[in-house]
């Protein structure tokens, strides 16, 4: 009986075979791969040796375990023998994620005049004389940095700055292929807020915008408090307000399809870091006015007396009511629940409790507060931060729109306003006659998404009077 | 009587004029552009107005000054309207000179989720648990930061660190295309050394060296020692040591066209900055003994008073003859001049009085320490630091290669060794046949130096222990 497992392209694996040259060996091999629960993809000749042939097959897998049994299998056929296999994704990898490279050529004399000596003096004069130039003859224009200190990558927690440059790759990427904006990581070799804080401020000559990455918490709040008041660029940390917009994008569009408003809801909160704390705010300033955080101790009030200075910031614009007891309780008759905690924390008889209709936003990564496939009958939209499932909460959604918006109207800061209409573009990217409850939030590949993103918040900001570029 | 100006590509204007639609307007034009002193290139039609033609002309011009003088000699003529002039170097750099992008496509969610999240997580997780593994799976292997205070930029002096961002800019350029070496722009707001130190240092992980650039003297020369002692990155000075490899290269070359030998030489040295130390300090590697430095008070001797730190280090390491006197003085007999400090310091009559054969390199810019027109029928072999003339000491010969070199072997440092093989590389690009007096210097253009260079950096990083990856 094959055997059903969660296979994934980022587990996908190219196993070198030498197998027999015999009619049917093949076959035999896929037939394996597929019984142990491997995906096939690609399958190629690599060359012919005597009586034998060299083939490549790339395989979906479910992770290092999965490798190894579908490797036990294969070399258990008769005719069958796995050289060695090779990781797409580490392949994928090799030599870095990002190319930096001359938007010019440089073939001739005269282009090396313009682009660089004698002709580039010129230039720098030019920035030297009016500053503000700066903006318009450099990349600072367009460029933002992405800076992290590697101290909570991804789930990953604390791994150190050389470990979490991938991540940073991968987010400069985005940048650029979603919304033509340049990005760079920088990733340093230093924990000390003092030290983050007077580096970055160093580093902002050459950069339009900050974009902060998996910074532990509570010290994001102050790196970025103090870069916002320090820095004439604006500063944007991503897993709190990233997530923030994209969540609130769903909030906006599930709110129509259950047809209640902000200022009725009963909102639960689970996981009060840094992205519930961004959460909660956008969802204060849409107008929800009972919003109860949870940690693991259970709903976060002010008269609890074992609060850190940030929940008690947080108890204090929270809660009207002093809901107390443990998430279980405080779900009963809840309109929402958002998660940004651990897996299987809530169940089907808490949603059970909720109020008619109930909106779930189940976000830990990579495994939601509850599983989709149970909460499914009792609620009205389910939405998680994975791919596989409708639905997913993906900060790319708001990032590279909003970024490019900011640098277009040369922004120095990114308030509230724009974030709020940042939110607003992203779930008006789906019509009124296509909202369904499986499609609250755009897809990922929308490509409209971004420059919709960049209008609102070019919009915003200069009726916020944060644009500081005049308008055309 | 047409004027004869020097007009160069860095001065390149297109203008924009409205012609009558008359034959022989545009000759008209086109003669008085000529007459000017300015150098046609392209012309366009634009549109076509009633009785209108709409054409650019691009000129090479002289700059700002001849640039007024085309448009006022063009306004003149009948028929023929200015409406505007657009400055190609201008234009070049809208926008920034680089582009960062993705080296892999993201269209699809197989191609995310091998580059960002979740298959990004193993990979992080790899470089976690062997760090040295971040060379091959992030950009770090292949990628150098040009790092300035914007305190010492080109000729232009302390213009700040936006200013230089179009300079560095351009040297980021020239990394990728000349060696296919990333490289990106970091200009620091600070001009403290201590602070410059702690910056780069923990901005170590992002990247594989540090190529410092434009930096003040005598401030370069610690951030430098300082920079190589505490980081394992290789740290390079280009103004520095790039200079140096390059006139090294030069002289290498010379001294076969006037068969002399480094030992029997009388090198005389105008301006010991940071370009005229390093220089120094390689010329002795090689094996010349008697070098005299001088500045604006003529000879560096050990006997002087007036001596700062670094200029009595220098003259204990040299002139062990105690020459003293001008510069007219010392050039008695010299075999050699090096000049990087200012226009027309030396005079015809001092070449008179060097020794038979004398080799000349004036590498003051723009303007060199003597005319070469006024120098060649004195020189055996003259070089500058411009490119309208034979022989130019230009830096970009060396650093994309030396660093693609470093780079590929991971070398911890980039040590005398290696930059003396850099110097023999360039030197040896020009064979013993080919080799003249207008030709000891390849051209920038010539693609295989950077290759040349490399291979002789890596196997001279191998020789000298400084190379950290395992040889093939």
């Amino acid at each position: 009986m094959p055997s059903f497992r969660s296979t994934s392209a980022s587990n996908s694996i190219t196993f070198r075979l030498r197998l027999d040259n015999i009619p049917g060996t093949l076959a035999k091999a896929m037939s394996a791969i597929g019984e142990a629960g491997g995906n096939i993809g690609a399958i190629d000749i690599v060359r012919v040796e005597q009586n034998k042939l060299i083939r490549d097959i790339t395989v979906n897998t479910g992770g290092d375990d999965h490798i190894e049994e579908i490797t036990h299998v294969l070399n258990g056929i008769e005719g069958v023998d796995v050289m060695h296999w090779s990781d797409q994704t580490f392949i994928m990898h090799l030599g870095g994620k990002l190319d930096i490279r001359s938007k010019v050529p440089l073939k001739s004399r005269d282009q090396l005049a313009m682009a660089y000596t004698p002709g580039v003096a010129r230039v720098c004069m030019a920035i030297h004389h009016a500053p503000d130039k700066v903006y318009k003859l450099t990349i600072k224009g367009n460029t933002v940095a992405v800076v992290s200190d590697g101290t909570a990558v991804l789930g990953l927690g604390d791994i150190g700055p050389e470990a979490a440059m991938p991540v940073m790759e991968g987010k400069a990427q985005l940048f650029k292929e979603f919304a033509g904006v340049n990005a760079f990581p920088i990733c340093l070799a230093t924990k000390d807020v003092d030290e983050i804080v007077e580096t970055v401020k160093r580093l902002a000559p050459t950069f339009g915008g900050i974009n902060l990455e998996d910074i532990s918490a509570p010290r994001c709040f102050e790196i970025e408090r103090r870069l916002k008041e320090e820095l004439d660029i604006p500063v944007f940390h991503d897993d709190q307000h990233g997530t923030a917009v994209v969540m609130a994008a769903g909030i906006i569009n599930a709110l129509k399809i259950v047809n209640k408003k902000p200022q009725d809801l009963k909102v639960v909160m689970l996981g009060i870091g840094a992205a519930g704390t961004a959460c909660t705010n956008m969802l204060i300033e849409m107008g929800v006015t009972n919003i109860i955080g949870a940690d693991r101790s259970g709903a976060i009030h002010r008269e609890r007396t074992d609060l850190t200075k940030e929940k008690m910031d947080y108890a204090l614009r929270t809660n009207p009511h002093l809901f107390s007891g443990s998430i279980h309780e405080i779900l009963q008759d809840a309109d929402v629940f958002i998660g940004l905690s651990a897996p299987d924390q809530i169940t089907v008889e808490d949603l059970k409790k909720m109020a008619p209709n109930p909106i779930v936003f189940a976000m830990a990564n990579p495994d939601p507060e509850i599983k989709p496939e149970l909460a499914y009958p009792h609620v009205a939209v389910m939405a998680t931060g994975r791919s596989d499932y409708p639905n997913q909460i993906n900060n790319v959604l708001c990032f590279p729109g909003l970024f490019k918006g900011v640098l277009e109207c040369r922004a120095k800061d990114i308030n509230m306003e724009m974030k709020m209409a940042a939110a607003y573009a992203i779930a008006a990217s789906i019509s009124d006659e296509e909202l369904y409850p499986s499609y609250i939030i755009p897809s990922v590949f929308d490509k409209r998404v971004a420059t919709k993103v960049a209008e609102a918040v070019k919009n915003a900001a200069y009726a916020s009077g944060a644009a500081r570029r005049n308008k055309k």
